[in-house]
């Protein structure tokens, strides 16, 4: 069960399974772009959650294209009820809505069509000139940021550089379905054949995955890219969330023999570790999903070392920043 | 919530939480013993879950005394729904009632006291000449198992040599609370301090017994006792459901230096192995606790390899049969 707008009303009891049991997605709908033109310092925003996969992506991506004075951000409490995305400054690591004084994200998609229809989601790229959302797709917006701010008003480091954008474009969808949105698929599936078929694909996925990085230090060769950054925020989820509260129980990601030094490698990587915040992370699943975990207890869970070595220097190439 | 008879009626929503959170086992009620006099083969039986860890340790002392002809044995469905245990003949492993032809382990309790109150558990040990239960507490069981039956219809296995009499009980005393009942008290936890502390207690004791086992090869030395079995029946439960489903997510058990080879010495051990049906406990768990795991799907997984070598052997001490 989510929470989202349908036809411009606020439901607060919305199925996104099908009937094979199969959690589905719903589309992010706003798909805008700012140009070269538009990118100034200070105009645009990120409202985002610690917790959320996706909105860690532009965290880790707007660090390494630093972004951090050009791009405001805003966060929002971990905890989801009924009501959606909400700012409690008053909470640990939560902010106000500095930009609209809201008090919960919705009123920002409101704000920005009085008629939306659709989810509530992190993260929502913000243009504070034209009081809008740009984007709401974290795919995109790190995108936007590395082709046009990142020169414009950022560090200019380039995480997809044209030689690779082919290949970084074809990882990025390779571990979408089985990995990154697959960890969902797994723990939303309600129906066991769907959650075999799904959980299979997952696990095959990162053994994959485990053997390409035996010999590379980076998902598309010795360059980290927006590919790496897809990963992860996904990996570093893994163990202490999605394995037990997602039933992603078959293996660890510090049980695999590549994928393991590559996300501590990551973790210790400018922009990564610093943007990971796991209290928000484990609150925020762990108590917002009664229909996963209903007692709403937040484990003591295992507690990876991410800060030990990892030896991935030795294999070519090295952080941007 | 659980099903049970208050009052002597069926009531299917009783809570057996406290208002701090805590999960409060209730007392089993039928606590009697056979004596030597009445210890003849065939006239008692054993009503068992493959699933339950309580049965689980009858099922072990039965097969280390020798008891496999004296005592029958039937085997309800994993799957407990409203109804509370019932016998599904049709299901892999599962049995008919061989000895009253009940429908529901319920039925069996009503014959030995129409006005019971309290839970309908396994396992029941059942007297065929009297029509009535003998004792419904496994540790209870298992003593008289080891006492009586073991010399008069059995092997003559001691499980509790007199010289240990007072180690073992102290050791099933100190393995209770934090282990045995320990992963319950922490899976049906309702509020995060209730959580927080039970689950602190459990981890805590298993760090003292793997420390105990690095010197030793059972629990009160070198001789295997009904101690090993209490502590076994939970063990092997505890990586494939209880560190998930539980929430007992600190550890695995594989990750023990000692708890871990100590396990897979017992699996390996006649009597132990043979009565561990991973499939029913599955089941049972995962399907069973709609307040812990509402969408009953049975994840896949670690696939810890109980038949791995231990060296456990250059410990002093063997298995007893």
């Amino acid at each position: 069960m989510v929470n989202q707008f349908v036809d411009g009303e606020w439901v607060t009891d919305y199925d996104p399974t099908n009937e094979e049991g199969e959690f589905e997605r719903q589309p992010t709908t706003f798909r805008d772009r700012v140009g070269s033109e538009d990118a100034e310092a200070g105009r645009y925003h990120l409202y985002v959650s610690y917790a959320c996969p996706w909105a860690h992506r532009t965290l880790v991506t707007r660090q390494l294209l630093g972004l951090e004075d050009s791009i405001t951000v805003d966060v929002v409490d971990p905890y989801r009820d009924d009501d959606g995305w909400q700012f409690t400054p008053e909470k640990d690591k939560c902010t106000p809505d500095t930009v609209n004084g809201f008090d919960y994200l919705r009123e920002a998609y409101v704000e920005a069509d009085p008629e939306y229809t659709g989810r509530v989601s992190v993260p929502v790229f913000w243009d504070k000139q034209e009081d809008t959302i740009v984007n709401n797709e974290s795919r995109e917006i790190m995108r936007n940021l590395t082709d046009v701010f990142a020169d414009e008003v950022g560090n200019g480091v380039d995480l997809v550089p044209d030689e690779l954008r082919d290949d970084v474009d074809e990882v990025l969808d390779a571990i979408y379905e089985p990995i990154n949105n697959g960890v969902y698929r797994t723990g939303f599936a309600e129906k066991q054949a769907a959650y075999d078929e799904v959980v299979t694909e997952l696990f095959d996925a990162l053994d994959h995955w485990d053997s390409v990085l035996a010999d590379q230090r980076y998902l598309v060769g010795d360059r980290l890219t927006e590919a790496d950054i897809a990963m992860y925020t996904t990996l570093v989820r893994f163990d202490e969330v999605y394995h037990t509260h997602f039933m992603c129980n078959h293996q660890f990601i510090r049980e695999y023999d590549n994928l393991w030094p590559y996300l501590r490698d990551l973790y210790q990587t400018r922009g990564f570790g610093e943007t990971t915040h796991m209290d928000h992370i484990k609150e925020h699943y762990y108590t917002t999903h009664p229909d996963v975990s209903p007692k709403r207890i937040v484990p003591m869970g295992p507690d990876p070392d991410f800060e030990a070595d990892h030896d991935r220097d030795s294999l070519a190439g090295e952080p941007p920043v």
